[in-house]
């Protein structure tokens, strides 16, 4: 397929050779030209903008920071709303708000276009091996037209319904259910060290118990040792896309204490100096709290 | 072994039976006698008082509901304490607060005898399946000679180290953390429902990527279909676990804001009338407050 | 004195009059006619648009509902900023975010114009006595051109400095101080009513002892009484100030844990249909809860 | 009247001299002697033991440190219970546990004594200055008896009803106020202080409108200072109500989230070591939280 990948961060950056080694024909366009550059040399074409990139291809992939970005490069003149063709499918796998999906969801019905929101669990390193987690709504026949890609990435794809933005809803809570995950683990991480438990057993016993799952494998470790690198989600990603869950839950009326305190721990991070942290950072502040 | 078995609730009722078929030889005791009389069948002696059962035995397994219950029993004239040979050992399988296993070590190497503190993770149905997790607390030796009888009722077999209340503080932690999964599937359920997502199939995401663990399958399952049957764990057991952690938390300077609201989950839940719920209908506060 | 007064909700139907009975010269706006009508009679001059009312003036207030319909007033074409003279000044008298409020600074300034932020604390009765506070922020010569309106309407004038943004920070957070009196009265009334004291003569303890302010008197009253009437702050708006808050909040990198308790009240009696009923009635969640 | 008064600590040590100037004749108690020697002087006799303080008199007035001490000084042999005469009456000022009032209530019952809880809001600079606020509750008669002696200590006195223990509610349920009202100011604070608005001038507008309680300016003045001294309140004590208010709050059924978060900065401030600290340096913990 040819396929316009829009977004070189810590993720995109990471997703996208999979697209060449499954054999597609690769246009690729990043703020800054030289993270693009890299891709050259696998053969990717580098595009000078978003519209150049998504001119004549069948699927525009984005990848993008946050609502801002996206929506610039969608909704500038000449973006991505402009440029690509009719039937061609945007693929929307950025953490972005409810609300920017269900409005791309229209735009592009309007323009005879399709939109796919296909947001993805996992960290850069589950992305560069090509083991994410895919959740997919949207249109079912769009969908299918996406798979191949879709299987280049990730290790499943789940599909979510007819409605994108669904697919967003389940991403934000997902991420949510991660943070009470790391939250819960560093209250309960500063229990047992002041009550003279050694945290690894303690993991130990988690995790060969009730709490098998990777998360808190992988949580659980940067939090007994105290060691949040490498820093594979940033604190100020964490607060935007907790920001993001907070909103749909307000115009939805739900109330989330849980993922209000949440939201305090990020702020307090941020407030403390810790922007440049991993987000799972934010189980120091209950070790601050309890003297440790 | 010769080993007598204290308190046939739920629990104990599931777990003493795997002794015997283990070829232990068991007296039980159980302030109501009915419960005792099934395992009479079975080859237990039924004792007259928590002293005729622990007068000549090797090792004394207590599994009562609560602090007082388990007071009563060691601390009474003629109860344990007064009835353990020297170098038995006291199994105390119970979910108890710090502070009592602590009273019980030094009581227990007072009088010459041995204590381990062994409170298990799993619900009857793994009690009843010999599926328990068990986390063991106290000196080495005495953990090793308990270690056929772990065998004979769990899975698994943690050991946490010399300090027996040490074990009891997992236990606490990990209940903990099971109620920060069952108030975190809450308040997301109340969200994807309200966004007109299937909780069923967002159930089937979690537990296929990232949140692959049991207690997520289990209590998932009950939030999803808001059914909250059969009931494994009533609720004011649930208010009981949870108040203890908050006392050890109180006492360690370990301020945890989870278990506080998990706390008013509880007591709400009670003072609606849900006391004979299982502690997972908690959720059903946060669809009520979602106006579901 | 020539003013435009923009917005007869609740509060501004309240204070316009008292600008006429002050001797001002009155031109009125409201989107819905008829409410203007009724200021017709005492002498006020009926503008068809914002820009029609705005553009011979000394001074323009505007009283509207939140950030948006602000929004739209100003800078629609022909609005209050194409339409004010120069060295005019627009008194900013709803409770906006902190952001907006610093864009208009900057409108204003661009265009030579001035601009004073002057949010008031008070209910209608308040505004109708003529007995709101009015926080004034903004330069000093600009308030003092103002202070004759202050004092028709307030009781009182605080002025914060020449930044006029503050006044609203000052005002936000005066209106949360404000929800956690009514989520604090309502946690204590639920306690002492379940344990069998008259709230009626706990709240004339408080209020003759150490809570003597205002605030406990009006809202105790509401709250001892389980009465909410009449509605002088409906439910969305409770909802949209705490909204304002938190957002400035974060701005700020500054956790409120308070602010977010009462923001999950706001949303939980939306979403179980109180989204007629004044803000205080958040305290019969508190109720509710308490299984009363 | 002859009178007995049971501890002299920092509120004690206050309000005894206030009966000896108002004719009473007073016998003291002390656990540490030298106290209580500063009283002689004034005309107090001396007591060696609780029950040597309380064997001859109209009323004791205990005022302990908590319930322990209270319970040690009544229900020891030869103590309170033992040593007073029938019909004399035990007013109990202690801020002490509701369930604790309710036994002394029944104990003295059966003794044929009578008992009245009369803990008294406000701290040692009122109680110096015989400004303190009491909240009797108990048989009306016996409170009419105390009235002379409540008179000659406070500014005012409420009678809440018959049931003693509705007194201990009620103050346990004011000073949870007071609570909210150090938080919801050290919140306001740390945003107001980072907005750039000066902490001095916001108090200033929130006690000269809305906010005009003492409660406001005493700890107002605290919290916009970052000065929390002199030390009227120890943090312990602090923590102690809280945990009270909590457990009355549970034993009712009523969930009180204000009071969780409150418990956690009491745990916190412990935590980090500020013990000896005034309880209203929990605003502190906003202030670091925010990064100030």
């Amino acid at each position: 397929m040819k396929v316009a990948f829009l977004g070189l961060g810590n993720m995109g950056s990471a997703i996208a050779p999979h697209l060449i080694e499954a054999g597609h024909q690769l246009a690729v366009y990043n703020r800054t030209r030289s993270k693009a550059e890299q891709l050259e040399a696998a053969g990717a074409r580098i595009a000078s903008t978003p519209g150049d990139a998504a001119g004549d291809v069948d699927v525009v992939i984005t990848m993008l920071a946050d609502d801002h970005a996206l929506e610039e490069v969608v909704y500038a003149e000449g973006g991505v709303l402009d440029a690509l063709p009719r039937d061609a499918v945007h693929v929307s796998m950025s953490t972005i708000s409810v609300s920017l999906s269900r409005r791309l969801a229209d735009s592009h019905r309007e323009r005879g276009q399709r939109y796919v929101a296909a947001p993805v669990f996992g960290r850069p390193e589950a992305a560069a091996a090509a083991k994410l987690f895919v959740v997919a709504g949207g249109p079912a026949a769009d969908i299918e037209r996406c798979r191949p890609l879709f299987d280049a990435i990730g290790q499943k794809t789940f599909v979510i319904g007819d409605d994108a933005p669904s697919a967003n809803v389940v991403k934000l809570t997902g991420n949510f259910l991660i943070t009470t995950v790391i939250e819960a683990l560093a209250e309960a991480t500063a229990l047992v060290r002041k009550s003279g438990v050694n945290p690894d057993a303690f993991l130990e016993i988690l995790t060969g118990s009730l709490f098998t799952a990777p998360v808190y494998r992988t949580y659980g470790q940067m939090v007994a040792a105290d060691r949040f690198e490498p820093v594979g989600f940033r604190m100020p990603l964490g607060l935007k896309d907790n920001r993001l869950l907070l909103a749909a839950a307000e115009e939805a009326s739900v109330p989330m204490p849980m993922a209000n305190l949440v939201h305090d721990r990020f702020v307090t991070a941020l407030a403390q100096g810790m922007t440049d942290a991993d987000w799972a950072a934010i189980a120091r502040i209950s070790f601050k709290n309890a003297g440790l």
